[in-house]
Parts: C-alpha cells; structure tokens; sequence
C-alpha cells in the first residue's frame, strides 16, 4: 500500500511560516538537498489544502502565465477546498470532500507514496482518520515566536515511533517517526 | 556567569501536559535518568511561574503535611506571580516584580545555574528580555493533540545553535540548544 507522509520544515515553536506566510529562515544545505532528492523520488501524488494551494501557486517560481500552473510540474496535485467546485484547475484537481475517505481510497490504489503537504488543518483531518502513515520533520533552530503552526488541535493522542534522527551540519535536526494508526 | 536553561519534555507538538496537567505520558529509562542526573548536578536554582509552582506541589510525591514544602527540596526556588504576595512560603520564594530584570541580576551571582521550569508563560517574558542562554527539550514520539504549550506567541524571533542531538532508545529526541542573544 502507498505511504502517506506529512512534513517539511518547521521551526523549533513548531512553525511552517511566518504569519504572512513567509519562509525567508529556511536553511539549505547539501544534506537538506540530498533528502529532498530522496524524498521526492519515492512520491507522485501531493495532497494539500487550499491555504497552501494559494502559497505554493503565489510563491511559484515559473513566469508568470495568463493562466497559473501548478507549481509541482508532473506530480498529481489534489487540493481540498471546502468553498470552492471540484474539478480540474491550474494543473490541481480541486476537491471538496472527506479527505480521509478520500486519503483512504487513495492509498489503495496504484502508485507511488503520497506527500501530505503544508500547515495543520488537512493534517489534522487526516491524522483523526487514521491515514497518515509518517512524520517527517527538518527541525530548524529558531524560534519564530508566531505564525503558521505546523500542528493545529487533534481530538485524540497520535503515538509515533522514531524511525530515524538526523542532526545536520546547518543546525537543523531532521526526525522521521512512523504513525502506529 | 551562570547560565539560565529552558526546556524540559516535550511532545512532538509542543505540549509539556495534557489539557488537565498530568504527564503520564513522560517516558523514563536509562538515557533520560543519566540526563537528568548530569543537569540536576549543575543547577542550585529554579525559576517558574505560579501555575507550575501549583502543579508542582500538588504533584509533590512527599507525604501532605500541615504546611505545604518544596518539592525540590535543598534547590533555592523563585516563583513569579501577579496576585501573590512577596515573601517566601511553603519552601519557596515569591516574587512579584520583573522577571527578565530579577533572573539578569541573579545571573550576575555566585552559583550554579538556573533552570527556568513549566510552561510557556514566564518563558516568553525571559525570552524576550534576553536572558535564557539555553534550550534543551526531551521530544517525546507522540502527538498529545492538546495540552499545555511549551511556547507561547513571542514578539520576535529568537535564533539558536544546535549544541547537541541525542536519540535515545526509547523514541525520545534530545537537543541542545545555545540561544543567540
């Protein structure tokens, strides 16, 4: 069955942005590129919500076109929205339906692993239906104090088991745990 | 002089108690024992807010006596409030005044160093007065989903080092941070 993992970088206050959604304190490094690389190569399928949509489309560094595309290029992109129609827009197809049931289905089918993206409000869904299968996280050493949280309130405890600790050379600690659903 | 350290257990989402206060979740064994043996050998003093000081002495394993005593016993112990009076009570010195402004005069001192103890509150002011020297936090592989926070909203950022990263065998994280202040 295709993984489902949630991450990226977060600040030690457990940020994913400054409150204007901005991510100027993000480091880089030949060890964050390096598992990136290896990361990417194992997902086709990116599952976000529509806050992060409109970040990633913004943020896109491509020229701009008459008509956004979307910024993940090949990767199948679907985007819950609960206020927009479903179907296919700007390279994504929009949904605005249970993203557990839908996460579920998912997985099942054929395919590579399936990257849960962005801040905590989809996650959260998710992690109460049971469907996120990995953590990943590149803990940078900052506190930005307020913003964007990584996590928002779960209605129920998730226990994780720590599958790998990854201190790098740029200070951040890189930490990946398997979700026991 | 001495230094003031933050921190303490933590969940992957930044609570350090469940919404009613309790801890059960902590998990113990060798590592987190010779951990807490070095740093306890290099502190004589605790700082904490009144809350934790609340949760503290009620969590207190000694047998209840007429008077309440502190449960750290020899270890000198300031509590900020801003209702209390004054003095000291129960063990325990309160204070009502300034905290960043009382912990830069104490860590002029002689001594040993300061553990800066419980949640988020007293924290924050110490943090952004400039004060707290380190960071060091015991992850625990679990989401609590709610609790009480271990950082509250701070009005800037705050840039660390990363000192030290220590997985231990029982899924815990610990890191070390230098803040730069």
């Amino acid at each position: 069955m295709r993984k489902a993992t949630f991450g990226g970088a977060n600040s030690l206050d457990n940020f994913i942005a400054r409150s204007d959604g901005s991510f100027d304190w993000i480091l880089w490094g030949e060890e964050t590129k390096e598992l990136m690389k290896d990361y990417w190569a194992n997902v086709d399928t990116i599952v976000m919500g529509r806050k992060t949509w409109d970040v990633a489309v913004a943020n896109s560094p491509k020229p701009k076109k008459k008509k956004a595309t979307n910024p993940y290029g090949e990767i199948k992109t679907y985007v819950f929205s609960r206020t927009l129609e479903e179907g296919d827009h700007d390279g994504a197809t929009i949904l605005n339906r249970d993203p557990g049931e839908f996460l579920r289905d998912l997985k099942q089918q054929e395919g590579k692993d399936i990257c849960i993206m962005g801040g905590g409000e989809l996650a959260r869904d998710l992690f109460e239906a049971g469907v996120i299968d990995e953590i990943g996280l590149n803990i940078h050493p900052v506190l930005l104090g307020q913003g964007v949280p990584l996590f928002h309130t779960i209605s129920r405890q998730i226990d994780l088991e720590l599958v790998e600790c990854r201190p790098f050379k740029n200070g951040c600690v890189y930490v990946l745990y398997r979700v026991k659903n």
